[in-house]
């Protein structure tokens, strides 16, 4: 099997070497995949099929000069061919990969940029000695440096990158910089680093399982609960802060940012309890949660209202709402979850779908869908870090195709659980294209539910559904639908999502730059919030977008521990000058018009 | 080689079953070894040879019932015969250990409990779930069960266990202690744990390499430095205690203790903030440092002197020394530290070595002597717990021997270091009978340094060295000797190290009590600081002593974290009611004049 690979990569390296674009391409099947994080495209990129890849080799194959391409495991067979992980580098980069090969050819190249040559991230063999071992008369003590640092940063140091947010995404990509050299600001407007978490309603947990959730370089402890309570995470954000010495400004917010395109740096002001201070970071970073502010609740006859109507992001607790009838508008996560709550605090709960979910049950996914981060997999050494790379090194047109077979299997294991969902008259669906709901999860980032409780409630007729109907008006009491039926509400909790990361960037930056860049997340797959054409990748998630100096960091704690580190390596590269060709760069959104 | 240990274990297996302690007890050699960790003792207890071996069978064989001994690993041939990891249980717990055989007999037995049946750690796949997927209208969310535990810890709920001190001891036996469900309150002097480490000289930094000093289920993250400075430390402490939700009081002192013999409990007052508050815990466990109060200087004409004179522990910084002429008294870690430190400052400074101290260089020690805890082994999968495990198999009485070969190699390879050393007029040994660094430490606790600096400056005349000399009284210029000399010093630094940890029980509980329990630390080798007789392990550590209910936990990281697992055991089935005969509790050190 190893000769399967070591044949191909031989000859690869052969067809590289002889700079014939042409030549490579032929290496891999006529659909062949070859996706990339930074290696060859300074981006994140996947080129499907030849003429992608051969267009993709013209580009960047000469200023990559990739070498030394090699096996660092041995082969193993899967569903896909003959695979192997494999090394290599560029120019400037050491790189890894995984080749799959079917009949000779490359069924998936994936290639990633592992560390800059020069600027390990210093880890393991690479960690600092915390002292050198001589007297030294001039020696600053590890307190000292690191309180010159936290006085000086912002003020006399300007930050090399400014990271608006403190949540999972901006402290893990804090901890990348810190350790890549890369000087680096979080501005968090809560008064405490983790408050994102804690101030979410009050009977939120996880619903990932811990194996699934770690940070960058400090996995959670072995005594961790698998699912985490929302103040527990809270309070592991703000530990994770102090111990990776994270330069952090809390109660601060930021208020704008203006890109000076001659001098190649942002102007943005933020407000530290109550001081004005001008910052002029090279990088802005987004790192405001996946998601952009609330789509809040705008229904006719709003006004006339006299209950309480919340949207999500206002909810907090059910206790004031013991005894009262309450209504929930939408069907995802949070709706479920908000239910549930108003439930335990003994609300009477109805939920008004407006369209088909999915859900899954958790047991179930977290057997089927978690397998290489589960207790398993960690007990044969198969650390998150490793199961980033495996999870990563398939692209999302094949992931969809092997999504679409795992749901066969949830909805054959799980028939009875959907029956009790259907006979309550709960509206569900696997997907446009039954590949459920990871895929809706990265296409549209709404409209599913991981089953902690909730469902069995529907299923008991304890939280009452309302389906195919339409909101008309709020009423004085409660809601009219387009049937004509009526319900009468103490509370309405508008469970109705949130925008785009971008709209993120309007209030701060300036609208035409949020619409330049454009929507974040979808991979252009031709469902509903999630238009073509076809990109292969996420929008705007992790890479260069169309505004220069401007980025998105986030997803949930997995996304944001495994990116982070392709975000740092794309800034620690500016901030070095090495130069950065961008390949597939995203052209503007939508022209400004005043640009 | 795996049928070796089969075929011993079968026939030990028989043996046990017969309750023949005759028979076991041939089966080992003449001079065979058992250390046993609690599983077979409810101490930590080592039989050095047959007749050892068969009284401890005789009093411990039919309570243990111990059973289904097997090989957990493929055996291996090692310089003390053929080893495997072997697992089996007792009556009331599941228990691992290491069997090394040679010529058909055990040459080494090592036993340790793992676990209480039904109340296993929950680590790993015994970790909690974090919530009950299912919804409960008497939902207590986590931050609401927390808050309320520390609001009625030591206050409407009495703590099981009183821990005085929250170093690397306390927390860590306080974080096993939480897992394990037995409620413990740490009171802490300072106001914010990890100021023990904070309080110290400016320059510290751990001797001891990071793959050494993990804290039980957190390992440091892989970016962590080799060499601690003693603030990060202090830093890493604070954010451990809060990780693991332990209950500390700080700011909190431990006035009183009082032992009641009818209650079986203790009655302690302690002052929080300025109230004075009475616990009543069943346990009483002593973290206050691997060392108790500080030897204080206490030289003829002391009074007279006129420059500042200082205990080791009471400096700071040499900031206020620059330019003036400093004398430090001591030879050992302390002593080193401090002379650099003032050195670093820019004072003139000289050492009074009263006795030769064992120098090893840090580098060396770290190739040599630390190869278990290394980035190599860990790169293996050796982790630290499994580290710990293959360190404790080996009997105190060979690990002698072990020690003394490795001290060849270290004297040969570092010939050149040490000749400097001579030539400067620096008195070093190996220890009485050669066993170096190590083996001191068990011993005396004192009298050795790990070079990262100090010996270069003393090598190079940079520090200067006086010896073979005694303090005949300190005058008002400085120190006069038994030879006639004088040396005027501006400050004198006393590196006279500390009394035993057992001084730490007087103030606190009696007099009576401390000289009861007796001297910590120490095998009984029958050198100066450790006299005889022998007794195999060390004296008092973290294992029933001579008074009900009082405890010793503690020493460097490494030790705190293998033994408070340990200590947590024994202190749990206490809480449990389950029996645990003690094998070889110490008597009374002395008994108490008052008893």
């Amino acid at each position: 099997m190893n000769d399967v690979i070591d044949d191909w990569l031989a000859r690869f390296d052969t067809a590289l070497s002889s700079g014939d674009a042409n030549a490579v391409a032929e290496l891999f099947e006529p659909g062949g995949y070859w996706r990339d994080l930074l290696a060859f495209t300074w981006n994140i990129h996947t080129a499907e099929g030849r003429p992608a890849i051969r267009d993709m080799l013209k580009a960047c194959l000469a200023g990559t000069a990739p070498s030394g391409w090699h096996r660092t495991t041995d082969a193993e067979e899967t569903e896909d061919g003959t695979a192997a992980w494999i090394a290599f580098r560029t120019a400037v980069a050491t790189a890894e990969g995984r080749v799959t090969v079917r009949d000779g050819r490359a069924h998936i190249l994936f290639t990633a940029m592992k560390d800059i040559v020069g600027h390990e991230e210093p880890v393991g063999h690479n960690r600092p000695m915390g002292i050198v071992h001589k007297a030294d008369r001039h020696r600053e003590t590890w307190s000292e440096a690191r309180a010159k640092e936290q006085a000086r940063i912002g003020r006399e140091d300007q930050p090399e990158v400014l990271i608006v947010g403190g949540g999972q995404g901006g402290v893990a990509l804090a901890a990348r910089l810190k350790q890549f050299g890369v000087p680096a600001l979080i501005v968090e407007k809560n008064p405490r680093i983790g408050d994102s978490w804690r101030n979410r309603y009050r009977s939120l947990v996880l619903h990932d399982p811990v194996w699934y959730d770690h940070l960058p370089y400090l996995p959670f402890p072995e005594t961790w609960p698998v699912f985490c309570p929302k103040d527990k995470i809270g309070d592991w954000l703000e530990a994770y802060a102090l111990i990776f010495e994270l330069d952090a400004w809390t109660s601060t917010s930021c208020d704008s940012a203006q890109w000076d395109a001659d001098a190649q740096r942002w102007t943005a002001t933020v407000t530290k309890d109550g001081e004005e201070i001008t910052l002029t970071p090279k990088q802005l970073v987004f790192c405001t949660g996946a998601y952009g502010p609330p789509n809040l609740p705008d229904f006719p006859g709003q006004s006339d209202y006299r209950g309480t109507l919340l949207h999500s992001s206002q909810y907090h607790e059910g206790a004031p709402f013991r005894g009262k009838r309450a209504l929930v508008i939408g069907a995802g996560s949070s709706a479920h979850d908000v239910a549930v709550d108003l439930w335990e605090a003994g609300a009477n709960v109805t939920m008004f779908q407006r369209r088909p979910s999915i859900v899954v049950r958790s047991k179930t996914l977290m057997e089927l869908g978690f397998d290489i981060y589960s207790q398993d997999a960690a007990d044969r050494g198969l650390t998150a870090d490793r199961a980033d790379m495996l999870a990563a090194s398939t692209p999302y047109a094949l992931f969809t195709a092997k999504q679409q077979a795992l749901y066969k299997t949830i909805i054959a294991r799980d028939a009875d659980f959907y029956a009790k969902l259907d006979r309550a008259g709960f509206a569900y669906d696997f997907g446009e294209d039954d590949s459920g709901l990871m895929m809706r999860a990265l296409r549209t980032a709404s409209g599913y539910y991981i089953d902690v409780g909730a469902s069995t409630l529907i299923a008991e007729g304890e939280i009452g559904v309302i389906g195919n109907d339409e909101i008309e008006c709020l009423t004085p009491e409660g809601i009219r639908f387009a049937s004509g039926r009526e319900e009468q509400a103490d509370v309405i909790v508008a469970c109705t999502g949130y925008q785009s990361m971008n709209e993120a960037v309007a209030p701060i930056v300036s609208r035409a730059a949020a619409d330049m860049v454009g929507p974040c997340w979808g991979l252009g797959s031709g469902i509903r919030g999630d238009p073509g054409p076809w990109l292969g990748e996420l929008r705007n998630m992790w890479k260069p977008t169309a505004h220069e100096g401007l980025w998105f960091h986030g997803g949930n704690l997995a996304l944001s521990r495994f990116y982070s580190r392709f975000v740092a390596l794309q800034l620690k590269a500016r901030q070095l000058g090495i130069p950065t060709p961008v390949y597939g760069r995203p052209a503007p959104c939508r022209v400004p018009e005043d640009a």
